[in-house]
Formats: C-alpha cells, sequence, structure tokens
C-alpha cells in the first residue's frame, strides 16, 4: 500500500525546512528569449523546467503544474508533461492543476490520466457539479484532490461568497466535500488563495488536519506573515504556491540561478514565520 | 468577421431539421472488440470517431468532444482529437466539452488551445471562480462558451439547488454569467440537464436566446417531451446531447449503422416534438 499523500507531503517538507511548492507554469510568452531562439517551444519549455527543477529541487517541497499550459502545447504537451515529471526527484511532491470536474464516468478517466498515466500524487479538482464529480478523485489511496474552496482571483468574490443557508458558498463548499471524503481519509485537500485572510482563518479553524493549497502571496497581494499565523492554527501540511515571482524572476541567462534564489528566499521568509 | 455562432448553428439545424448534439465519448471500455483486435487504442478510437461521423453526419447538428475520453489517450490525445475535427463536416458545430475554469492568465490559455488551435465553435466552461474564469472564453467572435448552470447528474442537486439570496445557485449563476457575457453579444451559452425540468423552464424563459446544450435525456431520465415543449418557450438554439445511446447502439461490426439509426430516430422523434 502506498504512503497517505500527506505523510509524503510532510515528509518532503521535513527534509527540506519548506513548504514552499514552486508552480512550473511555462508562459510561451514569457520564456527566457535565449532559449527560444535555439529550441522550438515545446523543447524551449521542457529545458526551462528541467533548469527550474534544478535550482529549485533542494527548496521545493512541491511542484504544481497548471495543465492549461500544457494543453497549449499541442501534440506535445503530454510528452513536456511526462518528462517534466521524470525530473522531479521522487521525494517531492507533485500536483496536477487542471481544475478538473465532470460527470463520474468522465471525472474517472481524468483521474485515471492524472494519477495512473502521468502519476501526479495530486491535482485540482471543481466540486460545482456535486459529490459524483469529485468521488472518483478521492479514491485513490496515497493521492489528494485539492478542491477549489476560496480562490485566489479577482472574479472569485462573486460567486464564492455568495449568501444562503446561513453561510457564504465557499463554507458550504468545503463542509460538502468533507462529507464527500469521508470514506477516503487523507485524500481530500482544499484550495484556499492567500488573498482572504478571513475566509482562510475560518477553514484552517474547522477542518485543521485538511491539507491546503494557498496560491496568491506576494504578487496577488497575499500576506505571508497573515497567512502562516493562520496556518500555525491547524496541524494539516500547508503548502504556499508561487509560481510567477519564482520562474520568471528572471529572462536572462541566469534565470535558472535567480528562480533557485527567490525560491530559496521565500522558503527562508516563510520558515522564519512558522 | 467570423459568423455568430447561433447563427451557425442555425444553420446547421435548419439544414438537417435536427436538434441533435451527438457525444463523441469514446470510452475504450465500450470500443466494438473487434476494432480493438486490429488497431491500437488511439487508432481504434480514430476508426471508431471516423465510421460515427459518416453514419451522422446527415443527422447532426453538432459534435461534442468530451476531452476526457481523449486524455486518457496520452501522447496520442491531441492528434486523434484533431484529427477527429478535421473528419467533421466545416457545416457542422463542435464543442469541446472540457469544463475548464481558471485563473484569467491560464483561461486565456485553455481558450487559445481550443478555439485558435483546435478550432472547435464551442466549449463548456464552469463558472465557479468567477467573472475572470469565463471572460478569456466570452472574448472569441463566433465562438461561444456554454457554462455549466444546472446539470444532468444525480450529484449536481447538492450543490446547483442550495439556497441562498433568494434563488438557488444555478439561477444565480446563469444571472452572472449574462452579465459577464453583456459586451460579448452571441458568444454564450448554458448547459441545462434535461433531468430537472422545472429548471429547465425557469432558464428558458427568463434567458430565451440563450443557446441550450442539454444534456440527460434517454438513459438519464430526462423527458424528451417536457424539454422540447421547454424549448419552444424560447428563440435561442437548443442542441440536445446524446452520447451512449447513439455511439454504443451496438458493439459489433454493425456499430456505425447502429449509431446512423439511433442517431436519425432521435432526431425525428424530437422534430417531431418541436
Amino acid at each position: 500500500m502506498s504512503i497517505d499523500f500527506s505523510t509524503k507531503l510532510a515528509q518532503a517538507q521535513k527534509e527540506r525546512s519548506s513548504v514552499v511548492c514552486v508552480g512550473l507554469d511555462p508562459d510561451p510568452e514569457r520564456l527566457p528569449p535565449h532559449l527560444l531562439r535555439t529550441h522550438d517551444l515545446p523543447e524551449a519549455v521542457l529545458a526551462f523546467n528541467t533548469a527550474i527543477i534544478e535550482s529549485t529541487a533542494s527548496t521545493a517541497a512541491a511542484y504544481k503544474l497548471n495543465l492549461a499550459f500544457y494543453e497549449v502545447l499541442e501534440q506535445h504537451g503530454w510528452r513536456v508533461l511526462a518528462e517534466t515529471l521524470a525530473g522531479i526527484p521522487d521525494s517531492i511532491v507533485t500536483i496536477a492543476d487542471g481544475k478538473r470536474g465532470d460527470i463520474g464516468n468522465s471525472a474517472r478517466f481524468y483521474a485515471h490520466a492524472t494519477f495512473e498515466k502521468l502519476g501526479f500524487d495530486g491535482c485540482t479538482v471543481s466540486g460545482y457539479m456535486g459529490s459524483d464529480s469529485v468521488a472518483p478523485f478521492l479514491e485513490y489511496d496515497g493521492r489528494a484532490a485539492f478542491v477549489l474552496i476560496r480562490t485566489s482571483n479577482a472574479g472569485a468574490d462573486e460567486v464564492q461568497e455568495t449568501g444562503g443557508d446561513g453561510s457564504p458558498l465557499f463554507e458550504r463548499m468545503a463542509a460538502w466535500t468533507s462529507a464527500w471524503a469521508a470514506d477516503h481519509p487523507g485524500t481530500l485537500g482544499f484550495v484556499m488563495g492567500a488573498t482572504d485572510t478571513k475566509a482562510l482563518g475560518v477553514i484552517r479553524e474547522r477542518y485543521p488536519d485538511i491539507p491546503l493549497l494557498i496560491p496568491g502571496i506576494g504578487a496577488q497581494g497575499g500576506d505571508e506573515h497573515d497567512v502562516m499565523s493562520i496556518a500555525a492554527l491547524g496541524e494539516g501540511p500547508v503548502l504556499i504556491n508561487s509560481s510567477r515571482s519564482i520562474i520568471y524572476a528572471s529572462s536572462g541567462r541566469d534565470f535558472a540561478d535567480a528562480a533557485g534564489q527567490a525560491a530559496e528566499s521565500l522558503r527562508s521568509r516563510l520558515e522564519a514565520l512558522r
């Protein structure tokens, strides 16, 4: 039997004294120009990812790959995804950020592709379609499905804060998904943006053991100090994701070194706040 | 400038006297065994799709491709998707059923892959992340984003019927998305399951011009008569999707003929109810 997702994540975090998750979201328009001069786009992305992984593997407890940036590589997308994953040390957690959510039979195929074919440890899932759309992702021992609860983007408030039945939608989404996951302990996580610290506090206090994937610090406005204070209220592992401020720290030939330094700087700032 | 999505769809429907959308969702476990004996899986899927398209192109106003069934083909998925699309006559509408929904920058890449790289006419989108997650799909003239409003799966009720602010969530989702689309007339559609005819009636009366993609008739329990009565309350084109009851009508060597007959039977039943 495979080890529990939280156990793998806790080990990765302990080994590196790190809660950092690096987002490998290779935007074709932001790749270092010298890579695009010597490679076609898919190979440039692969060279970029490989160099970033090499320079951040000592500080990253996890890598999150947003699938949109691989889908846009057309027939090369799957291979670049698979080869990127092959370059990530086994001890580091990998998360497919695809935000899939579909009827049971289709969700089953998405989960199969994500966990079995590609071998990701975790993924992100949308719960708008209800229990049967999330269930197939929760049935894999040792893996985790991070359900979108309160996201960090500007437009999220209107939907996720909508009232009703005594609580905003995001609180109800958390309650529903934790009920759906009751038969599969250890396979549920939440995506909770750093930009709404009030929401983050409510969820952390209510579900102290559920792992949190937290995007939205830095450029998007989430405060590192506030987020780490709230994280301390619970026991479940917390991953602080940063994509652009790490992987695009430089667009020159020093991009990998700059990414390594940005990741290490974030790691040490967050550890100081632990 | 490209023609409006609804205009293209209305033309396809008029030419064939049909509101049928055929779901090309090739489940590897349900392909005709003889195809798998002579082809590897990706080629079997392609042969299956090609034969189904040939036998249904005279009755299908649209094809909807659920992306989960292509993602599971790994490195061959994109090519099978592109080659399937290449075999669909230009006059028939194509819809990528991916239910994507992500922050603006990622959504932009999904929209680019769907509309520009693959050339789909429409797609399905999840609105849980709010306006900026849907906007990139609404910005393509001549294309359409069908947002998930009330889906036909068993687990949908708990989330989409949740109360608050005077109306269930699906009604608020419809109101939000129609406001988000105000600057892009003609690019919004709704996914409305056939299984909840009350919800379908409310939405059709309130948004009579918005195109509807309606799954859930037949095996899932939606009643053809009820659905067509409600469709008659509005002017926007309506697509009645059927996947399994058409494409798996037979698993023998006659699968394509059986699919053609099932599609034609559905078409004529629905036309009689118009």
